[in-house]
């Protein structure tokens, strides 16, 4: 069950002008169930992405790296869940190879004009007859209102698909941002994350797109966090259709880029936050919160720290509130120079620690109660400094190991 | 259950000439338990202790340093478990400071010759009036046999006690080692494991004593994980009661200083590989062997990002040969330049990926048979060059869930 998610409503998503979407059934690894889709974009649009930064980068990825790279305009993307195609080399990167190429000759482009993206099981070889088999199918039923079927086609281990839309003013005129996301387990986005796409028919700049999609995914993907593992084929993929009536935005300092990058930031957070919310076993939202140091990356490792500790993820998940652990995890950070002798932490209004020990008005029924509720904030303070960062996480349950005992089977 | 560890027998355990122990149930925490053990050391022993990095360090492992450093020969170590006496500020220092004091006034001592010691739950005041009370029949009860009574008394969420023992000639002279660890979980220790205690009775220079306990800690507990939480207690020391009638140690490398260090390295790494065995919820005992890397460092990142994988640890639990999560984690450990077609992985004799790619000759029967061992050795070998490093883990079950959930109550 995931941790207060509402099922998105296909009447809820704007759709996208320029952007069509179709979704089948192609049996990638298991019959009866959406595991096909592309992504048509209209002549014009601007597309740039981030990728996991994981060594052992799927074959998708090094490909989408690849094709961003030629420059050629991107016209489509094809994505498939059931498996990932990485730890497949020469043959994986092939096997990507050949979808791209076939979805080009269906729609009269090159090869370089595909996003090709996979997501499932690793080292298994990729059944791409399969997907290439299905192309023209799901071709046929590309239409702007399949948001929701996207969503619903390119997921793994989420119990539900993720989607969101917003509509911003940008120089008087309405733009729509639509986003869907994908991902409850190996989450710990580095640049991405497992899979998230977005887009918009605002004009944008195509200079600017590179620098929208990483500032995008450092104030989302990049903030969140289920078991700290990181994907080999998380991706995050920002389109512009570039469709829209208004002027086309040359800065992101000026009123209008402001008005969207803020638009699509929000979408972007809810993305990325939904997928904590769906994580693996999850039964709690946590955001962890950290302030008062020397910069913010140093804020961001003890996010981390305690947002990864299986100790706290466990006790979020009995409603223990068995606080030392966070403090544990604070010390263990990798701040050198910390002292603990300057430290705070609050359960949300509950000031628990003061200045490194147990706060003398702490009462254990104050920790109990915030513990039980299904979103929590952890506040620690380093007193150090100015600098803050936050990251989304959640708890850590039975159904995470039942869900990656058996995953396979 | 643990996996594959023998209940230590008293009978095993060689008496170490100079070291006589007392355990009692103080009811530090919880009535009928064995909980408080004091170690009491003749005079003219050389003792040295590596502790945690964990900035935010216990009030005992504060004052095991500065007695450490104050240089007056340590003459007796007081144990409690119940409570770790972490996150507790000045008042914990206060607690432990007179637990030293009251062990010293009974044995005649100045307080800087005790070292304390605490484990259990983090950020509850230390009940240390119930520690001083127990102190005297503690005493009483002091008796050079009591190798395996002490390493009951020192246990918290471990199964079962952890003791080794062995004997060296040393100069023609037979010296004993004997050595006990505790712990289960929040196990990632960094210069030092959870408690870990050795003695013999070498006759071992004062001036090389700090070496001897630092060398001994990372070959043994410094490359453990349970959880990956580096604990706020960590402590390990080294006791050489220097009884034995050869001549005095004074180099590590000559003939002497290798008997002894071997004798002794071969009791701490079964001390620090017992507390994996009976790592919390543990199943399986995996050894992550990493060869072929510029440094010894990149292959311990690697190691440990396999280590503390928790999409790793729960395909170890369920015996599936789920092995792309291995590479996935390879990939992510940190080092910027690697190429993941250099790398090959093995289970066991079993070669399951050549060059970065599925190994074509790799059936998931040869895979699975390894997986259902209850010892697993993962070999990853990174084609970068000649270094290795070795890590020792335990799998991720519903066990650890169910303990860690429940801990407190």
């Amino acid at each position: 069950m995931p941790v207060n998610l509402p099922l998105p409503q296909a009447a809820d998503l704007h759709p996208v002008p320029g952007v069509r979407i179709g979704v089948v059934e192609a049996g990638v690894r298991k019959a009866n169930r959406k595991d096909l889709t592309v992504v048509l974009v209209d002549e014009g649009a601007s597309v740039s992405g981030v990728f996991t930064q994981n060594r052992f980068c799927a074959a998708p990825v090094q490909v989408c790296r690849e094709h961003l790279a030629a420059g050629q305009g991107i016209r489509a993307m094809v994505i498939n869940t059931g498996n990932a195609n990485a730890g497949t080399g020469e043959d994986g990167l092939a096997r990507t190879r050949a979808s791209c190429e076939a979805l080009a000759a269906q729609l009269g482009c090159t090869p370089a004009q595909i996003l090709p993206f996979s997501t499932g099981v690793i080292m298994e070889p990729l059944p791409v007859d399969r997907i290439i088999a299905g192309l023209p199918v799901a071709i046929a039923d590309a239409k702007s209102d399949h948001w929701l079927k996207a969503a619903e086609g390119i997921m793994t281990t989420d119990t539900q698909p993720k989607a969101y839309s917003t509509q911003a003013k940008v120089g008087g005129v309405t733009v729509s941002v639509t986003g869907i996301s994908k991902g409850a387990g190996m989450i710990r986005p580095n640049m991405a994350t497992m899979l998230g796409f977005m887009a918009t028919d605002a004009r944008v700049a195509p200079g600017l797109m590179a620098q929208l999609a990483r500032d995008l995914a450092e104030g989302s993907f990049n903030r969140v966090t289920v078991d700290g593992d990181t994907s080999t084929n998380d991706s995050f993929v920002v389109i512009a259709t570039n469709k829209a009536a208004h002027a086309e935005i040359t800065s992101w300092d000026s009123a209008e880029g402001q008005a969207l990058k803020a638009a699509m930031l929000q979408v972007a957070r809810l993305c990325a936050q939904a997928i904590v919310r769906d994580g693996e076993g999850a039964t709690k939202f946590i955001t962890v919160q950290v302030e008062g140091g020397k910069t913010a990356e140093e804020c961001r490792l003890v996010a981390y720290a305690i947002a990864h500790s299986p100790l706290v993820k466990t006790a979020f998940f009995a409603s223990d509130p068995n606080l030392g652990r966070i403090l544990a995890a604070v010390g263990y950070a990798g701040i050198a120079d910390l002292d603990q002798t300057g430290i705070d932490l609050y359960l949300d209004d509950v000031h628990v620690a003061v200045k490194g020990g147990r706060n003398p008005a702490y009462r254990e029924e104050d920790g109990q109660r915030v513990m039980k509720q299904s979103e929590i904030t952890v506040r620690v303070l380093l007193g150090r400094g100015t600098a803050s960062d936050t990251v989304w996480t959640c708890d850590f349950s039975h159904d995470y190991v039942t869900i990656n005992a058996d995953y396979r089977s």
